[in-house]
């Protein structure tokens, strides 16, 4: 099964939440951090209603599309087959990766993991990365579970697809999350409520990437 | 498309909503109330997340296929999928009737809706069926709309699909319901909340069947 998943890129992974745009348009920010450099977007509204997210995922699916980069929907599994996204992230509360893996046999499933055995239980289930976090403090998830830098050591050790970070991670702590061995590293505020999105994209992706050639993954 | 959509009955359709259950297993409500007549259920958890309402959903369908009762799932999809539920209820704010029905061509799928219009888009879009309410006054429910009698005959004369009558249904009211044309009466306190369920169940069931025998639909 593993050539029909879709692939799963490495890099700066851009998470659109409205609460945090503070009214930007979702779509505005997806292109200008795409144009930055995130290899990988998630749209997570914790509080609007699926039928009022349908048409920002929509144009999200559009503006995704047109530039190769993969579209994650957060827990709603039916929103993702709606709009044809390329995944979905599930936490420990969602609907359980096996289940989300048989409705979606082909899609990029990310499962919430702060320890090394929900990250193995999340593996063996089809989960296609895990998602370590929060890392550092955040305003703007405010039922997450706090994780430090040694879970995300322990849990990158312990499974072979690729780990996420996630929370509160900026320009100041980026190279400690890469260090540790974060594949892909999540952003929220960092980028979508920066003053100028495009640009703190870049600075970000430029850190991944520098990283990436020092330790000899590119 | 009609012949594979999963049959649906007229009469007593119980929802439960944990809210109102006040404690007392769902799935034991939901056998009482089959016992006493209910020939439709549905579950709607508007508060916990859907991995902690996948188990509650697994039991409640298991229940209703032994009664040969259709199980429908409020707003969630995904859940449907999940415990293969017989159908799906939106509102008009979750996914539209067209992208559920693409989801579950061969479901029960229905619709609030509050007027005329609303219920004629429901149908064209593929709706099984609508529902009318809220009727009267409930504590179940705080993010109901309003509706009339007169609406729900307006409805019931406008579209082919049954229409069901919900909000604050109880033995007092439901001749009146009844008479305004509902084929199916959902009702959630007057049987969730009462101190016998199959009692409370088999009461209204009985009031469905005699208006039935009156006007000469059975």
């Amino acid at each position: 099964m593993k050539d029909r998943i879709a692939s799963l890129p490495r890099g700066l992974y851009l998470i659109i939440d409205p609460e945090v745009a503070g009214g930007r348009p979702d779509e505005e920010i997806a292109r200008q951090a795409i144009e930055g450099g995130a290899r990988l977007v998630q749209l997570r509204d914790k509080q609007q209603e699926k039928g009022l997210q349908l048409p920002v995922a929509r144009r999200l699916k559009e503006i995704c599309a047109q530039a190769a980069v993969p579209l994650i929907i957060n827990d709603h599994v039916d929103l993702a087959l709606a709009v044809e996204a390329d995944g979905v992230h599930v936490g420990q509360k969602d609907l359980p990766v096996s289940i989300v893996r048989r409705l979606m046999p082909s899609a990029i499933i990310g499962c919430s993991a702060n320890n090394v055995e929900e990250a193995l239980h999340a593996q063996a289930d089809g989960a296609s990365y895990v998602s370590v976090g929060r890392l550092f403090p955040t305003g703007s998830k405010a039922d997450t579970r706090p994780a430090t830098l040694d879970t995300l050591r322990a849990v990158k050790q312990a499974v072979h697809i690729p780990v996420a970070a996630i929370g509160g991670i900026s320009e100041e702590n980026i190279d400690a999350v890469l260090e540790a061995g974060a594949d892909l590293v999540a952003v929220i505020g960092a980028v979508v409520a920066a003053p100028n999105v495009r640009e703190a994209a870049r600075r970000l992706a430029e850190r991944i990437s520098e990283h990436r050639q020092r330790s000899g993954q590119d």
